[in-house]
């Protein structure tokens, strides 16, 4: 029974959440088949269903997040670490993309003309649910809404003369995420694999990670309040590797929706 | 004349906004002598003066600002990249801070237990008016609403010890903003002066940034979208240190509001 239902990887109700265009208007919505509910607001900060259904293909999908900010995890996965010539960290090494970066369903990655090296970086996000602050990794599963499949693209030339990833990680489109979040699922172990044009080049288990999401969770809240609707991107394993103007490029995450984005030049 | 009215360092008319709760509303408002009159939202997304005035005394000041995103810029004066042992960057050196990092004016600056070294940075914001992207120097004033004085407060023994910025400059109020942004003033030169408990610490003129701020924004807008209500922080000068539970520091800017804040523990 356990098994069937797949055992302890079920926290809750498995439920997707898009945001979308309806007659003239936003609104986050759960997605159910082929039909959406509209939300009366952000399902982490109050909404309700209202009610009101339409069919998918009369909406228009959005990015379905709007974060007060982005968080990401260097060399969180120890294979990707060490073929970045890097040792594994001794904390969870914390970086920022800005808002600017998400990109919506279905738009082309732009290849900024500055970089002569953009990498792939697929990877887990996590959507916070509440305010978290201080909150011990014990508890820190109650502050998650649900998690989404997301790609850390990364300049990686700039990444390096640099130093700062400010800027090698925050171009407009830098952080495509699925078209769906997805809640009551566990984060581990979910397999991710990363395709370009239809060839694995990443294949790793969330288990894999160095610093697990409850353990990120209690680090940044003790730096930051982490805000109902933040993102966690939790770091990418081995296999990163440079993208091309007309490549296709699919993350995809047990369970969840996943992402698939078309590379183009700027 | 032009000597009489601070010549070529107004550039429109200088008013104050700032952000107010009053009757139990929270609103952006502008601030003339101790009066101030309440705006429909915020100025640079359109707001616009409602009529409604009130004294200043029968308000509560917030935080004039919510922006999308905060990014800093790393040893934009020479003699600061010197006294930290770096040479000046070749090209601006972009970090974040997260939102969550801004503080209410009155706010106490609380000293994190797990930094040895907190420092004071004195720095101009600037505050975005209107969308940029891809914009250059030559028109790069049109995309700014106004100044703030700001202190960048770093973590320093983390700032080393991370590699990466965002952990030591992003705990909870390590952005403190003045209570009010000025408009029509040019952002140099002007006079910035840091002192702690009184004792001047950091005396420097904004003209002496190596890159200045239609610089600034044609870098940064090349890379990222830069959102009406964004700040940058542009960078500090030399004499930066570290800070103790009860010391009082401010930051002044001539011609704004100064920003002044009291350091605790934790």
């Amino acid at each position: 029974m356990l098994e069937r239902n797949g055992g302890s990887r079920h926290t809750g109700a498995v439920q997707r959440f898009v945001r979308c265009e309806a007659d003239g208007k936003i609104c986050y919505a759960e997605l159910t088949d082929n039909r959406v509910e509209l939300f009366s607001a952000a399902p982490w900060n109050g909404g309700t269903p209202t009610g009101v259904r339409h069919d998918l293909a009369d909406t228009r999908l959005l990015c379905p997040l709007n974060p007060s900010k982005i968080l990401g995890i260097g060399r969180n996965y120890g294979a990707h670490a060490r073929e970045m010539g890097a040792a594994p960290p001794q904390t969870p090494l914390v970086f920022m993309k800005p808002p600017s970066a998400l990109a919506s369903p279905g738009e082309l990655l732009r290849l900024p003309k500055v970089s002569q090296r953009v990498d792939y970086e697929g990877e887990l996000g996590v959507v916070i649910g509440n305010r978290a602050r201080y909150v011990p990794r014990e508890q820190a599963m109650d502050h998650v809404f649900g998690l989404i499949t997301t790609c850390d693209v990364t300049a990686r030339d700039l990444q390096k003369s640099d130093g700062q990833w400010t800027r090698a990680k925050g171009f407009d489109g830098f952080c495509p995420v699925a078209s769906s979040i997805t809640t009551g699922l566990a984060p581990t172990p979910l397999q991710l694999t990363t395709r370009v044009n239809g060839e694995i080049k990443q294949q790793a288990n969330t288990s894999d990670m160095l610093f697990d999401i409850p353990q990120l969770i209690e680090f940044v809240s003790q730096v930051m309040t982490l805000e109902p609707g933040d993102l966690i991107l939790t770091g990418t394993p081995e296999g990163v590797g440079p993208m091309s103007s007309g490549d296709v490029v699919e993350v995809s995450i047990e369970g969840l929706q996943p992402l698939t984005f078309r590379v183009a030049d700027a």
